[in-house]
């Protein structure tokens, strides 16, 4: 991508996205919603390609099985799943106005705006002019310039590297200690309280049966393992998948698209043996280098990158198992081939108390924008936590029963006693005592040794005489069937977020005359790949425009037709912030020779080709096959175009 | 399709959608929820490809503008549009257990139940075990052999042609006319009441922000109305679609996929001057026949279908207009390529009082199905209610302005009145005079002639002399632009209706041996489109195997290898039960000479050619360039296949 100019300008960028549609606030005409989106027409078709090639990457490539599910869900699932009770954010109150903070956010906001001050108290480069105006927006804290205690910017630096990590009471506590106040009015600020974050609803005409919008698309996967295992014929290992909307009812969504209020997700459910973590094809992802940013170095309050093979990680128990890494892997694989710049993702893993609920270890696939480094991805290792209190709840098991590949033999004790002595002997202990005996191996030796030995059983010492048991042999069982509940690695992706990073990562200006915005998405994910420009309104370009149209549509390469009146360079101008990388000019020689020029968006750069070759080129890059690099190097360069009459 | 057997058996297929998981109900380990469904892998395929076909017919054929917005709507927003105060169902209750019925269903059950009565009285025929089952499901009334008066039978005869067109009070009307109590207790009924459809919540952390989940999809549509025709460079007609989540809080949700609480839909809003409501494309589709059901004939109680071509409907205006037919037509393309029976679609006319609060015309594609003939698709005129609805609210003009092709000129009265004289001599009532006088043409004459006339406003007669009016005068007035409010015209399709319709249309079993079913999908919709089956599970078929799936994959055909240990006649019903078209086998001649056999799934014939040519006569046939009948002529039947070793 070009250098385009050295400062990253959002406000530039979100106008054009705006002007031309991608996405906008939801019910604008009625004032807006924060947090709620509608995409136009090209967000829309980006996203469908985004979400056509995580098909293909994922669901198709892996042999997954998708699902759709209900997203309106009763209570009961999600009280059971955990949800009910700790899916939730902290909460707190400016307590004269009234008005509601996200408790980490606004700790954040104020130790953020306090360590800008002490920069410009002491002279140093504060941030750009952008970051700026989205502090404002965010109405963060006012930055004043007030020199700090080196002491205290070290204390900042520290609580900010782990700001996620800090529980309610701890943030109340901070804020406390750090004298937080309300930063627009400086009142005093309520303690902080538990806010949950699903929207509620009832379901039925009773009023009576409570339900909630599902907050991700995981549990409707869990819920239907035992028909999905069935589906894949019960082999194991296996995936499900599903894309669909989730929402969050998000107590301060900022940030457009990356804090919203409803979102499309795509979830991977991958379920595998606890006893066999190995991955099948983790060979081919081995010497695969991640930067990754382990909780680790997190929690010493530090952020340093470290560049390391996935296998190296698998190895030092960094990563905790292959499936694991092997996913990284593929989540890397995947947001570098939509288009996102790979110096920008770095994998960071969470720490203990911001982990979710239902997680024992989590990844987050985190990109950089303008507004710092944001989770697009997560992947969690969920072990067997949601099959298991699914199970507990229902009674209905959602496990996977595996025939051993030979029987397996366990020597166990049994023991039988002498029922008439041991009951009326030790009375109401007799149960504890009998449980006791059958456990301990060292009984059997003492019983067959000497006869007779003692136990202590709660506390209580007591005396097993001979006459008390009948037999106390060891005995041969043998299992043919092992069961157990899988567990769960969740690959889950935030596709609104992934789609803002895209749009940020592809964004630049041509420097040339007056600042011209391009969106420089690859081919595959562009939401249009082609624009056809006839040189003029001249009737006479009708059929070959017709003719080239018709061949891209039963290609597949979705194009549009620009027979405006305005100039080529205006209509290839609007194009480049659309983002479309092909543009074929129809001009007189067209219509005699049936060739056309083919202009790549971000080099301008044409060739000149029958529309025969010209379609085959625009099929194979559009569907990744090869690169205007390869073309261009193929094809001589055209230079003179004719100009409209 | 093959005749199969002569009932259709609705069980036998629920319990194969079931067991493929076609379909599931949703959250059934926690008992389910009426009217929620989760759709497996073949149904989630089959939903993506209907999806797929619908796009390419309908927005890339026609360039529509694609938008994909928020299902969460502020209240403000659904109270304009109407659906607040309108969009309900009349509900009632057994007065002793509390027991909720929708209104109109409850009577159309009770008279049905009625009229099944009389039929056994009279010996007649009635409906087949399937249907029963399915009463029984549905809690309806008992059956009891009564014979009723032939007077009493036609009128329950033509309440049920017109069961949609009832008010609530209408509908209690009819449950005390007719003594209909609750079905099971026999208890009395209360009064209908309404019941608001929509889910309601509420945005954000306050609680005070009420919102609901769309009913439709189609408000997002109209509220981006003015980014849209930006968008489209202000070009008249155009239309967007959306396809999306909608959700309706069904009173009591029956008959599988027909009437279900959430659900998929892809709806259509094509703005069209209400000056110009004829199609540039009609003439495609002027002598396209369709089956209607006008409004007229229903209301006399009658049921005949007038087949009819869409050019001679809309001529005789029975159709209102050129577009309206024109998606007429275009819906029923749809319906036949996706694989409906062309027999069982009918166009049915909303009577007055069925139509929704916002359609001013509305047809209804109805697919017949078990349960009789079922709405599927709707498409209605809104007029311009939406965006006038929006625009008063807000303030906020949705509307077109568009420079007339020459400016127009009109003749206008202006009147400039002796304010000193006027004023006082007519007081309170001078106001309207003077708006009345500024109206009347023939004032003007009367004032030119003779000077002084009278007129009558509001019920009293004024005398206008000559000094009350300073001027009277015709001037030119010329517009340049002329400003509108859109007619809506709006397609709006039930995915999940579709498709379970489809499933029972494409349902047979071979008559041979014990009954086998079979779902003929058409290649395109088919959730697989090829198996692949190796003769056995010989090491040897593998770098063949592995060839073709290869092949398919590039080809963008999805096949799914089955390695089962399984004879290949059961690995074949099971795929017949998923509706995959064809199988390619893979046996040792294919070793040897790389040909395979090309199984099609309802003439289980055979071909077999190189592997070249059967991956490139699959793509094509999966494509719908080609079909099995040109494929099975042009190549040589293959009878001897090797059987395992």
């Amino acid at each position: 991508m070009s250098a385009g100019e050295p400062v990253f300008n959002r406000p530039a960028l979100e106008q054009l996205l705006g002007k031309r549609f991608f996405y906008a606030p939801a019910f604008s005409l009625y004032g807006g919603v924060a947090g709620l989106y509608d995409y136009g027409p090209p967000g829309c078709a980006l996203q469908a390609n985004v979400l056509d090639i995580w098909r293909k990457h994922f669901v198709l490539e892996e042999d997954m099985l998708e699902v759709d599910c209900s997203i309106m869900t009763p209570a009961e699932v999600l009280k059971t799943s955990g949800h009910v009770d700790r899916f939730s954010d902290w909460m707190c109150k400016d307590l004269k106005t009234g008005e509601i903070f996200r408790a980490d956010h606004l700790v954040e906001n104020v130790l953020e705006a306090r360590l800008d001050g002490d920069k410009i108290a002491r002279n140093a480069p504060v941030e750009t002019k952008a970051d700026k105006d989205e502090k404002k927006k965010k109405k963060a804290a006012k930055v004043t310039a007030v020199r700090l205690e080196d002491a205290t910017v070290q204390t900042y630096k520290e609580i900010l590297a782990q700001i996620d990590n800090y529980s309610g009471p701890q943030l109340g506590e901070l804020m406390r200690t750090h004298q937080i106040k309300s930063p627009e009015t400086g009142n005093d600020i309520s303690e902080p309280v538990v806010f949950n974050l699903m929207f509620a609803s009832s379901i039925g005409p009773t009023g009576q049966f409570p339900g909630f919008l599902r907050p991700e698309t995981a549990q409707g996967q869990f819920l239907n393992f035992k028909r999905l295992l069935e589906f894949n014929n019960d082999r194991m290992p296996f995936a499900s998948a599903q894309i669909g909307r989730s929402f969050r009812n998000e107590i301060s969504p900022r940030e457009g698209l990356l804090r919203v209020r409803e979102f499309t997700m795509a979830e991977i459910e991958h379920y595998v043996d606890p006893a066999k973590k190995d991955h099948a094809r983790f060979n081919e992802v081995a010497n695969y280098k991640l930067n990754i940013l382990p909780a680790s170095v997190q929690l010493q309050g530090k952020t340093e990158l470290l560049s390391i093979s996935v296998g190296e990680a698998v190895e030092k128990k960094i990563i905790d198992n292959q499936t694991l890494g092997y996913f990284l892997v593929r989540i890397h694989m995947f947001l570098t081939k939509i288009g996102i710049n790979p110096d920008r993702i770095r994998f960071r893993q969470h720490m203990a108390n911001e982990m979710a609920h239902y997680a024992c270890d989590c990844w987050d696939a985190e990109i950089h924008t303008s507004y710092g480094w944001k989770e697009c991805v997560g992947c969690a290792d969920r072990s067997a936590y949601d099959l298991t209190v699914h199970t507990n709840k229902t009674g209905e098991k959602l496990v996977v029963r595996e025939r051993l590949p030979e029987p397996l033999v366990e020597e166990k004790l049994q023991l039988e006693i002498n029922k008439k002595v041991f009951g009326p002997r030790f009375k109401k202990n007799a149960k504890a005592v009998e449980d006791h005996l059958a456990a301990l191996e060292q009984c059997k030796q003492a019983h067959d040794s000497t006869g007779s030995f003692a136990v202590a059983v709660n506390g209580d010492s007591f005396d097993i005489t001979k006459d008390l048991i009948s037999s106390f042999e060891k005995v041969s069982i043998t299992t043919h069937i092992r069961e157990f509940t899988p567990n769960v690695i969740e690959p889950s992706f935030g596709i609104g977020r992934i789609l803002y990073c895209l749009m940020e990562h592809v964004y630049w200006t041509r420097p040339e005359g007056e600042a011209r915005g391009v969106l420089s998405f690859p081919p595959i994910v562009a939401p249009t790949k082609c624009l056809l420009v006839p040189l003029s309104t001249n009737e006479a370009f009708v059929p070959v425009l017709n003719q080239v149209s018709g061949m891209l549509r039963r290609s597949g390469v979705s194009s549009k037709v620009d027979d405006s009146g305005a100039s080529i360079g205006r209509r290839y101008a609007r194009n480049d912030e659309l983002g479309t990388p092909f543009g074929i000019t129809v001009d007189f020689q067209s219509v005699q020779d049936n060739t056309v020029t083919l202009r790549e968006r971000d080099s301008t750069k044409q060739i000149r080709e029958s529309v025969d070759v010209i379609v085959e080129l625009l099929k194979d890059m559009c569907e990744g096959r090869s690169s205007w690099a390869e073309v261009s190097a193929k094809y001589p360069a055209f230079v003179s175009q004719e100009v409209a009459e």
